[in-house]
């Protein structure tokens, strides 16, 4: 018997406080697997780090994110949505991983999102390193590839890194394309910068065809001129939203692994999300939040807004159903 | 129908890492109010600190306990009892509190444990402040009065407070007292210590025939004899076990609001604690954790340990059953 | 015998550096009640944080601005004005509260201000959650209504919360409209953003006739203009200002209890307030510091920064004197 | 017109709670210098750390002292005594000093003892590094060599350091040894150790005929013996006690500059300085608190503990008077 | 040309103050591959977590470690040996390691032992997670087996974790005694405490005849009847020495990924490590110390004074040569 | 015999991972006093603070700028040139300070100074405090004066301070405009801002002939109008860039000791930097960088990215050679 729509609701504030409760993101219900076919999206933690080559700590994001994700509320205050009346959303609990085992791990990441996909939910996810954005793309775009608004510090379209390692935070991007899920083409990347291993870093990514806005042209442009940009490059065709927060300054992210310093800020990041309102989403990430380097949990709470900037996205379009 | 004892059982973690997953206390099944007669023992927080005087913050202490519940694991390390298997052990959630009005509190807090009472569950509590003990023994001791090992660095028995307020975190027994649900006889306070407001102060408890052991004469008599003393103070009687982390030496839980220092070390509370072993115990708490004083949540891990070994004390009698 | 205009000068850094000596707000002198008639401008700390819904702390507000505002120095770099040669500044301690009783905790502050306001002094606060303001309005502009200058995230302008409760740390404007102490159409609030509660959230705020300056808006805008608005909104008429620090985006002021990413930088907030120069000023707070959510003290420091912009405000008038 | 005895006295918490206002020492009167005559003790603090060859910080102890002191009451728990009823206690500020020059400092610190010691002040002093004793005493024993309880892991005895330089914090006791400042036979310094400079350090101390504890020592002997010993050293005479922090262990007093694992508890520390009641005392200090290193502040609550327990000390003796 | 013995010295801190310079372990010089066969003692770091199945971050450990060993001096208090004109020590850098490959990385950093005991070194090392010192072993205890006091909260003797993982932080013993590396009837755990996952954890390691001191026999033994114990295990062979900081209660040694409560306290462990004093010692560790959670460093600074007593311990056996 | 080209690079991420090795500057390899005249460009620490009159804390920067040193990559962004392969770097170590005498210390680092100016090498130094700029000053311009790029909260010409001391970190360009190391006529001063001490404070420095683009005028201006302003004032005489972290925005720089509100972010101070390209650079400092105000090193990372800015600007007309 399928549940009404009044369950995938969060928690209210006047019935709970936001300090009080189980933390499940956004407050949601929890749905078991057996169920998640009853839901529009899903809300998802990858609770990983095994792809990180520096500082590791993001296998933590997903359940701080869901202790500051309380502080949100319902309705987004420009549009005047409230997600939830349109689309049907639950939290689905982290992923399985095995922390010793990278390629146990993207195996088991994989099968979930596959399950996740054939339920026929749309995936909205709390990272995890940013590596997890590979299975969940082999699972989300493998009958054709999608396009991607990708905001971070670094394009994630290495070749291969620390003892030849094909698989690290550094290359889900390449993969993907090589793979063929990603379509580059109708890939933006926006915030990269930083120094570089190489002087050619960077160049396989726009030789494929990816729009990439480093920061110094960002800051030239303008974000609102960025924004014609993104929405030249995606157009109507299915896009992913990945949003690793180390594309802010870090001074809004200090706890992530990578942190440049230099980058967005969180109003501009959420401008370039709102912007995307109307497009063909089939669902996003928001990763590297990495809590042992933040014990204030700020990181935790601008990456989870964002992420919920991106559920009132990825709802909108129920509203009919 | 209802459900299989297996239903009642952590989610492992060699399916789970300890730091995944949705932080229940020690990763139990969150049971609905419909559903707890099925369970024997029910996990509950109060997400409260209106009765606090000084530093606020333990509101947000059961759900860091929550968080750090998930380092526990399943066997107890000298009895080799598995709780699990002895009782049906499952998470209630936060009970309803108002975080403006403290008599409404009082009221919410001790409508849900009237309910929780009721169903025939065995309430096991994370605070919250003091006061929250007050309202569960409205609760359990509503037909006869229970003895209670306190450990605490306050007697808690003040009579009232500031702007002659007679319900705060520091009145909760005097209070119990005088409702006929505590029983002065059977009560045993450990650890008591810190300057004093008046010269009279911790007298009235005294004089009603609690049996104060102040922290000089704790480390006077050593941990062994403070043991025989308790089980001489509670008998076989029903009896309650109150835990503020206060009671511990500061350095181990900093994060309170009352902190004294030259407290208990956690070693002999564990110690005390297992000594009740076989006693008629009704119920329990660990109260007072504030982890904005303790960013690292150590004061959280000591305090969820500690409702660990309380725990595995209420579930042993359920063997049988 | 009354003092001389030396006595209201802050401790010389140079004869006692900024780290040492009991802090008072900006090194000021202590004056006892029955002197307050011989100060112009009164720093009052109001310690007390029971009106707020989410994570409470601001009751250390007062005391951790206190100790940063010895970081202030006397010259504004501007102006070049030097407020305490305009005008009598003293530290006037803080308020009584009651942290167990929020009508009981109204009435204490009130009272203070009523005495305040009788013995000619203009009062400039640190709060403390944002509910006390209501208080001081009561006592400011009992005899006519005031204007506003108010920067915050939230319009605190709801009607009523948890528990139906009227006074809360979202309400305080509402109520101070319906006694007839703030004028709607002479208020300006700068910054307001992040979710909504419902759909009409902040409707009733633009009924009255505030004028509510969205952050969108206020990016679209540019300070300049925003400037311009407020100086068309408060006119010549007596205006009080009201600095939340949650107006400011949470990088600058993690220790807040309800922080909304996105928000204004310092430097423009501090172009805000110096553009009211000039203006009929009766009167300023800066709430909403709490410090357990930011050990290092950078929102003290910030919050107790724009308390010294608003000192130099209020000051600069007495000069003639 | 001296002041009535009621004067003296901490602000009530009760009146006002212990987060709010003007933090002072233990919350008493600030007593201007005109005035010292009137009172009996007087509380000082000495804000630097000049002296100091590694971590520096101790200049900001005594505001975090003062901040953490309004947490402690007014009756001690053993001796039922309220030394606020005893003495006449009173807040007297920070000494002057110079940050930029250590001969300097030395000069004015100097200065201000002598004349709390001509007013007939008994000082209570919060450091500051442990140069700052030598000032003290020079003002203090500047009749006669006065004995010392030093609580410490290190002695303090060296006789020059980082290029040459005869002050330090780690000589002020070689220094009022040859300035017939302090007795050596007569001292006792417990809980010395930690790795060494050279084979022969603190032999100088030791030949002197102060009485070394170090820490090995004090476990076998146990706190009792060791309380013998401290009252067969100091006998009847004229006795100051000294207290640094870093001779607790340092997870007790984590801020502090020098730590060295392996120190004493406090709950022994107590002991020890209860154990002087009825002696011969003069003054006392705790210094070393380094609250850049201790950002929650539990360093400077134990510190502060201590003083208040010298202080119970100090102040029974006026009680005749 | 071989370097002369003064080479081998730290630093000294009347030369440069202890908190500058680039920090080697103890301010030692740096030596090159090519010239460790000059050296009698390397000190090695191991910066990795890959076989933690908790919370990781002991990859920076060594790091940490180096800043803190500036701390420590050149004399032992007890024995008043200088390590270093008995041995020649030096800094050997950090072990090569894969941070995305858990084989990858046991291979290289066994390679790299086996370099170093082929050129007769005596390692002493700072984690890292545990694992590693299941490479160390296969290295210097490849001739013949070496026994092992350990000090650790956890037997790691697990036979396998996480997705049937043969190599954790859990089980580094269990695999040493298969591959005829550790003697078991030669080897004692000195406080094992802890939840278990399985009623017959640790039932293995007994098996063997590993003498396991679980926390509740060491404090019923008290510590100098566990040195006798210690001492018969070991006898006169070859050993090793594991320091775990999590066999230290937590509130010593925050900084650990797997924390249990109830521990030894530094002192008790100093004492132990001294009681091995003339021992038959082959090298030892100090692991899992994990700088992200303990910020202050502390965690750090026992750790490497514990790093410290050993290698006084390695040291002394070279003196005649 | 002369060290190879490649013996002045850094440690590649792909053989050693970023978080571990002992941390060098950039990772570069450590240069003795015998060897400098091989390398270029000298990375050096000044590991004192003993000029400051407020926070002190900068004497630990030097080693966590080290430490955060190892996240920078080797090719910069917008030149795509590697500092590396255009000049030979190399890590210089710590000068000599001593922590107790100020006067002392400046002719310890001076005559440091001479010698690496002497060896023809170009210093590039991490503070340490302000004041470090004068006896660097007096070795790199004794032939003749230098312009320089100052990024400042303060102007630091003050006259005297504390006790009349003309040596302070507030007075380092007063003293080298005296001593004709400076010419204010080339001087170009960014992001003075703050309270004033006096009404003519930095009025004296404008007279001079400085070019003070006070905060306002920075932002009203726009950072490319001021980069051309930079341009006129330094043209192609040789210029110094002196970066106190103080300049930023203390969000991004809250790690040290005297923050001012509404600063520089640091993109725009990259812009600034980078605009020098090609300039006739003699040498480059980041000072102020206080670990203790900031646990997580997010100052030490803004502070090494500067550096490493400055860096590349150094290095490249070494390119020819």
């Amino acid at each position: 018997m399928s549940k009404d729509h009044n369950f995938f609701k969060p928690v209210s504030s006047v019935v709970q406080p936001r300090f009080a409760g189980v933390p499940t993101f956004m407050r949601l219900p929890i749905l078991e697997q057996a169920e998640w076919s009853e839901a529009d999206i899903g809300l998802i933690g990858v609770p990983w780090d095994g792809g990180t080559t520096n500082r590791a700590g993001a296998r933590h994001g997903p359940r701080q994110m869901r202790d500051m994700s309380t502080l949100m509320r319902n309705i987004h205050p420009t549009t005047r949505i409230n997600p939830y009346e349109c689309a049907k959303c639950a939290e689905f609990g982290d992923t399985p991983v095995n922390p010793l085992d990278l390629m146990d791990t993207l195996e088991r990441v994989g099968k979930f999102y596959e399950d996740v996909h054939a339920a026929g939910v749309v995936p909205l996810t709390a990272g995890g390193d940013h590596l997890i954005t590979l299975p969940i793309m082999r699972a989300i775009a493998k009958d054709r590839p999608v396009g991607m608004v990708h905001i971070d510090a670094h394009s994630d379209t290495n070749d291969r890194y620390f003892g030849d390692s094909i698989y690290t935070h550094g290359t889900p991007f390449r993969r993907a394309i090589e793979e063929g899920l990603l379509d580059p083409k109708r890939t933006v990347q926006i915030g990269i910068r930083g120094g570089l291993y190489t002087k050619t870093d960077n160049n396989w990514a726009k030789e494929q065809g990816i729009r990439v806005i480093e920061i110094e042209e960002y800051f030239d442009l303008g974000v609102d001129k960025v924004i014609d940009e993104v929405a030249a490059v995606i157009g109507d065709g299915p896009t992913y939203i990945s949003f690793d927060v180390d594309g802010l300054d870090p001074v809004y992210a200090p706890g992530t692994g990578t942190p440049e310093i230099g980058g967005l800020n969180p109003y501009e990041a959420q401008k370039i999300l709102r912007s995307l309102r109307g497009r063909n989403l089939v669902g996003g990430d928001v990763v590297e939040v990495a809590p042992p380097f933040d014990s204030e949990g700020m990181t935790a709470l601008v990456g989870v807004t964002m992420m919920w900037e991106i559920l009132c996205l990825l709802a909108e379009p129920f509203e009919e159903t």
